[in-house]
């Protein structure tokens, strides 16, 4: 069994240390030897230490035009020319073996119907949370269950960020500069930050949980940077932690789905809540299955490198005994629906001005945009008070309506905060 | 892809009613309709709503013979007579899933080779953590990475017990009559009480995790019924709760495996000590993917039943598609190691007398066994002293001498309680 890798980065470079140093143990469970065919790198003249130098390549196409690889692993990243020369290599036979998300996020379709056609593996576990197997289970382990949905922290940088904000009082550009410092951000820190990321990921794990087309266009985002100092005490005094989550649920008439990456607040008790700092995690409703949460470390060149090697295992092993476990073909075919047909619960922040009659105003433009108050907490500050309300389950274009309506009430200062409330019973 | 159902008790009669009711998306996953073929019951008077009436049998046998049975799905339990049908399901050519932990525990080896033989999928997801997706990612998506230890809470009635113990301060009696009364605990508790349902799930866990034979027999056993007040005090004020783990990992040398069932505590920093009342957990350290949990429900019918739905969901595709991913054979054969020979860190409980020169008597004799003590705690009681006393990493051989000399010291009335230590940072 040959295996070429594309791409030499810190991911791949782990990859081919452990083809090589656990040679006998993949053997044996793959039922043949694995042997790396070559690894195309950007920089043929970096050192690669324990990689030997022949294997070395700078040219992709022409490892990927060998007739003889068994699972070309694309380790590129990127939409071009990773897509091209995956296409290519299934067009030679070749199962494949990928961790990037964006590709599988923008042009899924494509790659599987690409697949299919050529009768060959495509796998992505490590697309999705690192080293956290997730999508194998999902696809297969839940495959007789339906899923109602997911509740994922699918993003290190921004749970790290989110963590240090929470537990230390740390501001969010505090919290991302420790988080640059040790590695856990990029210096452009953008695709973390706004929820690119984390939406191409739900993308993802969307299109297996409900077998429907999902693509990165179909997911609404909204990053961190907005959170603020006052969300997060409000949070932390009303027991909930910040996160950002990537929610994928079944709406109500159980016709559409509505995919979406926000910060939300969730529950101590909730198995997300003690999530913290880089790690992942993904909570699954499902209805006979009930709760199930997957956890682990989500990034980084070993965890990610572990999800590779698992599907470079069972794509040769697939190849021995001349299996192919097929396709989740997207059947179900729900309707992507805007999130203003979500129904969940929310957390509002109010300045108000201190004088009789102020509740009252505000209750009642809730009640007229038909959003029901759970809670209020009324605290003095200096020159007025602050309103931190819960409403029960809403549906997001009553909230905004709310909220516009707030914004226009001569006794409301300012809309502090509004964020989403995620993992409570009954939600 | 015609499916026969031996068993009709709550699992199977789950079983059968989202084979009916989720036909369509079935069908769609599977790429072909999967029809129940009969069920197969003690009693057939029982009124069995949902199943249509003609398709139950009192016969097993009967069931198990005829030759048009894709997937064999087996509920009874028990060693005989379910294995003799598996075995004939097998030589019929029908794929096998089952839930039937104490089969897998004692006869595994014995019924993956009939099934390799045969060229049919044998799958049991169900026998270990119900819902939770377990044994397929432990095969395949971590079968690139090699794995170090697994820790799991694993027995939903003994994590309810100890769960009310530890938060309630209920005794043992009380915790299981609650336990009992609310239907997570049996007439007779011993299966579950005494570690043998987790041994038999340890077994399970070990053999794919370790590529490695283990019988319920190579499991090392202690039940949950000598915890007392004072361990669960003990365990509360340092920080710990005490859980019934199945522990399964490598020795030093990496050439032996040592599994066991036994009572132990775990700081609260630890993600396996958020598992509360019946929910189960498996918690995993591999030499890539690093730290990765699967937490879920671990019991009921519905849970149970999506893993039994997934296996046969998973065994008719590859029919359809003449696939079979292969069996993961254990060609490591690592050596079982006692107990003897494990290396973790303890926490004893001493009632001793109250005068000067105790605690040197007593730091001498865990001094003369090469047990080195992290951490001393002195309270007072009536007539004299409590020492409670956690250790370092030690050998259980030594630490097993250490209290054989404590209980002969003149000072130490009586060695009130001695637990393990698991999951704490460099274990």
């Amino acid at each position: 069994m040959r295996v070429a890798l594309l791409g030499g980065g810190t991911v791949g470079a782990e990859v081919a240390r452990i083809l090589l140093a656990n040679s006998a143990d993949l053997a044996a469970r793959v039922g043949e030897p694995l042997e790396l065919a070559g690894v195309a790198v950007r920089d043929r003249k970096r050192d690669r230490p324990g990689i030997p130098a022949d294997l070395i390549t700078d040219d992709p196409e022409a490892l990927v035009n060998r007739p003889d690889s068994d699972v070309v692993v694309e380790l590129i990243g990127g939409i071009e020319p990773a897509r091209s020369l995956i296409l290519s290599a299934m067009s030679h036979g070749s199962s494949i073996v990928t961790a990037n998300k964006a590709l599988l996020a923008s042009h899924g379709a494509e790659l599987n119907e690409a697949a299919d056609r050529a009768r060959v593996d495509l796998f992505y576990e490590a697309s999705v949370a690192g080293g956290v197997p997730l999508l194998l289970p999902l696809r297969q382990s839940l495959g007789g269950d339906r899923i109602r949905r997911v509740l994922g922290i699918v993003n290190g940088t921004t749970n790290y960020i989110l963590t240090k904000m929470g537990e230390e009082g740390m501001g969010y550009e505090e919290a991302l500069s420790r988080a640059q410092a040790l590695g856990f951000a990029e210096a452009d820190p953008t695709a973390d930050v706004e929820g690119f990321d984390a939406a191409a990921k739900a993308a993802i794990i969307a299109t297996l949980a409900f077998h429907t087309r999902v693509t990165i266009d179909d997911v609404h985002r909204e990053g961190i940077t907005g959170i603020t100092a006052a969300d997060m005490s409000a949070a932390r005094r009303m027991g909930f932690v910040v996160k950002l989550l990537a929610v994928a649920e079944l709406t109500d008439d159980e016709a559409g789905l509505v995919v979406r990456v926000h910060p939300a607040m969730v529950p101590h008790s909730h198995p997300l809540a003690s999530v913290r700092d880089a790690f992942n995690a993904v909570f699954i409703e499902a209805e006979a299955a009930g709760e199930v949460m997957f956890y682990g470390a989500g990034a980084g060149g070993q965890p990610t490198a572990s999800a590779v090697l698992g599907d470079i295992v069972s794509a040769a092993r697939n190849r021995t005994t001349g299996s192919r476990p097929g396709w989740t073909r997207p059947y179900a075919g729900l309707e992507i629906r805007p999130i203003s047909m979500v129904r969940t619960r929310y957390t509002l922040i109010l300045d108000v001005l201190d004088r009789p009659g102020v509740l009252a105003s505000v209750a009642g433009s809730f009640a007229t945009h038909d959003v029901s108050i759970q809670t209020v907490r009324q605290d003095q500050r200096d020159g007025g008070a602050v309103l931190v309300i819960r409403t029960h389950l809403a549906r997001e274009s009553d909230l905004a309506a709310t909220v516009e309506n707030l914004r226009e009430l001569d006794c409301v200062e300012q809309v502090v905060g509004v964020m989403r409330v995620e993992g409570e019973e009954g939600s």
